[in-house]
């Protein structure tokens, strides 16, 4: 994918977005109902304004970890038949049995488009998932993570060990920082940019605008690649 | 897809179709706690032991029907973000905001690997959504549907009016059948057969099964293609 194609992927990302945020909007003028809560206690349910009406649920087997971040909220529980799981601000995040399909398109598709690819950033992804994958191409230089959450980090190295082992390895550096104030004066830089953000009401609501994205385009070289985490809804 | 291909689709389901039974004999031996229920009068949760450990649900702004059939329990209802929905044995089959996902994967792939289909056979689909999809193909000459439960098709006329309307087409004919039974004598017939079959607990346990798909086989002609629904479990 070329900065011709990236720019039209930017666009679509921000009609995506900006579809998003007017059904936001829209629910909640309606002022809908909402509440976050268990199916029971042995079941952890998965409700937000970003998709009314639908839930999803797990089988609680054990509550491993809840705490409140500087930013957000994190629970960390096993599962009946999904191993662990990482929820924030009531959003699953990943479970260990099918993250891998997630992390797996995120990081190679990207990495077989630009096959040369040296110096790679990734957008929050502070469970380590994309760089696990990531640190599978021995040609790599540097792996790059902006992570605004610290704690997302920390959680992620207790609790999903096989999911954070990237983060042992010797070229990845870590930077605790709103991505968007880190690319503020990167051009030119990176071969490859993974936007593994959570969804855009909490922490990663800076990276859902057309702005961030400019300065993702600047930060990329001239043939580089970027790929991200946007919602798609059918309607 | 040739029938060598088809030969290994063949193959393919029935490792698929055993794992799904060796899984379901395991959780049956081990007996797990098994309950079937609402999350609430607001919400319809679809738990199964085809799926233990999870549920999805959906918000409910009106139960349409419930009745039981000669061979399943049958509920419609409308939900407040996903139109009308069709739920057989507790498991839901279609939703109004996203079937066309499925019906039209179902559909326009084998329509597109046969180009010149001219004779097509649909198993189970008693919805219609699949028979909608092949309607739009001029120059098909015949579309049977082999459906065992005849209520479906009645209730899919009443509740999912622009699911149904390939009902209307005159090369349309439908056999009220186990299309196991209707496979028996049929050799060298259709260009293409689509399975579109619920889960196998239930009415469609006839259909996964090697006896099955050999009579879909034979039911082939030369050249002719196959897809079915099969599902498929990350463990």
């Amino acid at each position: 994918m070329d900065k011709i194609a990236a720019s039209n992927k930017v666009k679509l990302s921000m009609v995506l977005v900006g579809g998003l945020c007017s059904l936001l909007l829209y629910h909640l003028k309606k002022k809908i109902n909402f509440s976050h809560f268990f199916l029971s206690k042995k079941w952890f349910s998965e409700f937000s304004l970003m998709w009314p009406g639908q839930a999803f649920s797990l089988e609680i087997k054990k509550i491993l970890h809840e705490t409140k971040s500087k930013y957000q909220n994190i629970l960390v529980f096993e599962s009946t038949t999904f191993g662990n799981v990482l929820v924030l601000d009531g959003v699953i995040q990943l479970t260990e049995r099918d993250e891998f399909a997630y992390h797996e398109m995120m990081a190679h598709i990207p990495m077989n488009v630009s096959k040369e690819a040296k110096k790679i950033l990734v957008v929050g992804g502070g469970d380590g998932g994309v760089i696990r994958e990531l640190c599978k191409y021995k040609h790599v230089d540097s792996i790059d993570i902006c992570e605004i959450d610290e704690m997302v980090i920390d959680v992620s190295k207790k609790y999903f060990k096989e999911v954070s082992k990237g983060f042992d390895d010797k070229r990845v550096n870590v930077f605790i920082e709103d991505a968007s104030k880190f690319l503020e004066n990167i051009t030119n830089t990176y071969d490859v940019i993974i936007v593994d953000s959570s969804d855009p009401i909490g922490p990663a609501e800076s990276l859902f605008n057309q702005t961030f994205y400019e300065k993702v385009f600047n930060a990329l070289k001239p043939n580089g690649c970027c790929v991200s985490q946007v919602i798609l809804y059918i309607s």
